[in-house]
């Protein structure tokens, strides 16, 4: 599949790389062509990589991962134009976070409105997916190093496009039975307001690979 | 220990009758003296069972827990009285959720503050400890009730205050590896904000017992 990673940022790169490594056909975007950071990951990603500007790479794939910051995302997609998305999934992974004070960051997450939901409104046409965004870019490409049962989510309003994202979430490794469908894009709310939590998580285990399960009892 | 539960709704009741059951005097308090459902409480819970005015429960007590709606939390305090709350431990395991929309609930909750922390800010010489709201009040006190590893969490300033509620939670049945310390008072906010998250996994997974759990590898 032609995919288009927007963002040349540690997320963006690591998406990228593995995206390549499982067969598909990646172009990172940017917000100029020849970006330097873009530039050296397709030197040494191979044939299947490439790179330019957001709008470009947008036309060109079939489906579009959102990887920039979630304070840059709209801008980021706007200068896409909506033509480039329409019709397509559209993979947003970002976190609203505020670095300007310091570490941690403070999540700009609330339970009235989701960057997701912002996405759809703004672009009705892409067929918007909420995925991922709930763990360090490290267990989203290999979940295998956490051990055991933990999830990843996902929220949309088209479930073809959901099952489009499921496809690529097994190709990195994710079991079905850990892929959790919580609904319609509005659902987005719960994985971006997880942030705050999973800061103070992060504080307590410090930089192990970790990452949240949802225990059920049988029905 | 003599242990005053503000609230009869049904967390409150619920933690009430568990604390009796694992041997403490427990008191539940209400708005006013002889409050209907307090009374029906005391009538079936047996001799270490008692009721009164948030005032008076918390002025006998050694340990106060605060268990109505987030929305009414502080005014509840507020009609205790500092002094009833000075020195002690002060265990808040309410949420803010606005129900005036309808089912589910919108999460009052945001990474800038927490409930727990306005209550440490004007009650300061108590000894606030969040812990329990970030699950079904079922499950608070009968862990069992879900198969496997899954977490309860605690926020506060007072490392002996947070020793006095991790024993009530042993007592309730919470294995210690289940028991997460994340930090101050300020951490409060990580679990707050879960709530988003757990409506959602809810609207999932309907109404069977279910928890979250935080997997890491070995360091």
């Amino acid at each position: 599949m032609k995919i288009a990673v927007l963002g040349s940022g540690v997320v963006g790169e690591t998406l990228a790389s593995r995206l390549v490594e499982v067969g598909h056909e990646v172009r990172m975007g940017s917000r100029t062509a020849n970006n330097e950071k873009a530039a050296a990951w397709v030197a040494k990603s191979g044939p299947r990589a490439g790179q330019g500007t957001f709008a470009a790479v947008s036309a060109w794939a079939e489906l579009v991962i959102s990887a920039v910051h979630g304070e840059a995302t709209l801008a980021a997609l706007r200068s896409t134009g909506a033509e480039s998305l329409a019709g397509k999934v559209l993979v947003d992974v970002a976190n609203r976070l505020d670095f300007s004070k310091g570490m941690p960051p403070v999540s700009g997450a609330h339970d009235g409105d989701s960057l997701a939901e912002q996405i759809q409104r703004e672009f009705p046409r892409a067929r918007v997916v909420k995925s991922l965004n709930t763990m360090n870019c490290r267990i989203m490409v290999a979940p295998q190093l956490v051990p055991g049962d933990h999830d990843v989510f996902l929220s949309g309003n088209d479930a073809a496009a959901k099952d489009v994202v499921r496809g690529i979430l097994r190709q990195f490794g994710w079991p079905d039975a850990n892929i959790l469908d919580l609904g319609d894009v509005t659902t987005a709310r719960g994985p971006e307001n997880m942030m705050p939590m999973w800061i103070r998580v992060w504080g307590a285990f410090g930089n192990v690979p970790f990452n949240v399960h949802w225990v059920r009892a049988k029905a």
